[in-house]
């Protein structure tokens, strides 16, 4: 089998969160991944460096795509435009292709405890990113950490619904309007 | 040796935080800590599952003083003024006889990444206890949710500051102040 095969990350990925979903995410091996997707272990370590990162590589890539959009929004912008910038940005992510993979990525999270504790340990690094971006655009605390907060509230929300079997919108279009929620809220609050 | 010690949580506790220092929490032993306090390892399973609780148990209590208070506090209280209250009652841990326990433990946290992650994910139940508090007084979601991470932030602000060898101000004045610079924040950032 040669080093290159068309379209490995998504062909193993898909044939991990089947399996995952079948046999439960602790009982399925790599073995049985990479012979689901018709590709050598070789192949998948050049991918993945193992199961786990299957369900969580994604997010190194929205955090980019994220920190991008920071470093593009104009100086002037307020903070929660910045954020409201990430999330249009981080929406590239979330096509419609990859809704029916993040269903069942979500649903594989939820039935293992340490998976769950991974997500939310990725989501407290969201947030951390989101802060350490506003810092740089001379954002002050407890400001930064506040509406970093508040992106990272906006992201969860979106991302639930963008989920959810019942939903038909659009990801940007979720987040945005889970942001102007947030907003409506913390006026509110204040 | 009987069944009942003096103050043997805390001399364990103590014990325990003396030697992570000295040794690293990862080559600190449950025999180790039990010698250096003078007590056996069965009194010291009375106490802690493993010598990982002997810096997370203190949680419990805190989280127990929060849900009392949000539940003590008048159906008329805004959410900002419940999050206030249950500050105000976990200041009760916060004694000064602890803040050179709690400097001990923050260092020990601040050297271990596993520890870290701890600490982070008990942040994150902290915030779900304050969400399912400010539910069940009737408030809602977005603010239900955006209303507790700003308890969160006011808490890990004061508790920073409070573990500061610099800062000599007690907990609840900590506390009064952070959450009154985040209310200012959440003024600015609507």
């Amino acid at each position: 089998m040669g080093r290159w095969e068309p379209n490995a990350h998504e062909r193993l990925e898909r044939a991990a969160l089947e399996l995952f979903l079948q046999r439960g995410y602790e009982h399925a091996t790599v073995a049985e991944i990479t012979e689901r997707a018709g590709l050598t272990t070789r192949t998948f370590f050049r991918h993945f460096t193992d199961k786990h990162e299957v369900l969580f590589s994604g997010q190194d890539t929205l955090y980019k795509l994220f920190a991008a959009a920071f470093a593009g929004a104009p100086a002037s912008a307020a903070p929660l435009d910045a954020i409201a910038a990430g999330l249009e940005a981080a929406s590239a992510v979330f096509s419609p292709e990859r809704r029916e993979l993040a269903r069942q990525r979500q649903a594989i999270i939820a039935g293992n405890s340490e998976l769950q504790e991974r997500e939310m340990l990725k989501r407290a690094s969201l947030a951390t990113v989101m802060v350490d971006a506003l810092l740089e655009r001379g954002v002050t605390d407890p400001t930064a950490s506040l509406a970093a907060e508040l992106g990272v509230l906006a992201f969860r929300t979106a991302y639930t619904r963008w989920t959810d079997p019942a939903n038909q919108q659009e990801f940007a279009e979720l987040a945005r309007q889970a942001l102007h929620e947030l907003k409506t809220a913390t006026t509110a609050l204040a």
